[in-house]
């Protein structure tokens, strides 16, 4: 399997490293970052930078793309070579998924209208606008289009694709070679657990 | 607060950007990747590259390091420049960290003897060659230095600090933030937990 994971300016450094690093520990799975031009591509804080290897025009027809999110991803949603891009992209893919944020990217290339689909609960109404149903879950598969919730969901996500691709104990290796057992200090993971005044705190800090 | 995390040829990229993360979102605080030269360090599956955007020699004196693990651990612990840098640091450090078998750069360092540690589960045992105690926890604290268990390990690791240098309030603004309400699809993410056979499965995928 080919993953293509696009980087564009002000994406969220987990969004795409949570998802990279599950698949690429697959057995035969390659993952390529890839953007506008090969080269590098610095995130939403300004203080990671990550090296696209491929640009659009040469990373071929992967079989998955992981869209990424970020406070970039409003800016990104007028980029329109990052859209032809996922558009051409998505007749050919197995899978075509988002993470956080990223969902608005995929509505505005056209592929969410009529279809249910999460994104960063901070902006999970914007989906509207691209004529989809927002719908506060972790992951939303809608037949080839797979949504993720905020950041760190793109985790969760890839383990379940892994699964349907490879087998559940293929997954399960990928699980327990990442440790992936998470024990969070705290309950504040989504809004529904979070004590009052926490998402008010969580808006400030998205750049 | 600054944050400093040493990248190293073969480096495991969940390892760095989980706690880099959580701790870049944390209003005043910066994260400075680092390496022995300023520039680009390609992880262990060969498809990821981060910039080291300043080199030991000038990143001054950080609050908080995190070693981060990966294959490239064991060549790591004979990188004298890294383990000066470790251990240079450390002595004006308010924590001093690890994930995965960044531990055992602690340990070949000389910082964990005597003191329980805990890493990666595959490389646990290897900690006593260093003078420590391993321990199969999450996250091991003793006094200002702190290890965490396998790669996703570092996230909880990372909010555990930042509860403790900021506050609670703080720390879960950035769980919520980056949307850390872990959903795993399986119970595989711990030796403990996975079924029979995915061990021997999972070390198969640890390049």
């Amino acid at each position: 399997m080919h993953v293509a994971i696009p980087l564009y300016p002000r994406f969220t450094a987990l969004d795409v490293v949570g998802p990279y690093t599950v698949l690429a520990f697959a057995p035969g799975w390659t993952v390529t970052l890839v953007a506008a031009q090969a080269g590098p591509v610095t995130d939403d804080q300004g203080s990671l930078t990550l090296t696209a290897t491929a640009s659009y025009a040469d990373v071929g027809r992967p079989d998955l793309i992981v869209v990424p999110g970020g406070p970039g991803t409003l800016e990104a949603m007028s980029d329109e070579a990052l859209l032809a891009w996922i558009r051409q992209t998505h007749e050919h893919t197995r899978w075509t998924t988002s993470v956080c944020s990223g969902s608005l990217l995929l509505g505005a290339a056209g592929l969410l209208e009529g279809l249910e689909a999460t994104s960063h609960w901070a902006v999970l109404d914007m989906l509207r606008q691209a004529g989809a149903e927002p719908v506060s879950e972790r992951v939303v598969t809608q037949g080839k289009i797979v949504t993720a919730a905020g950041v760190s969901a793109g985790i969760d996500m890839a383990l379940t694709l892994l699964g349907q691709a490879t087998d559940v104990a293929t997954a399960q290796a990928v699980q327990l070679a990442i440790e992936y057992d998470p024990q969070p200090p705290f309950h504040a993971g989504s809004p529904k657990s979070a004590p009052e005044g926490t998402s008010e705190r969580a808006l400030k800090l998205i750049v």
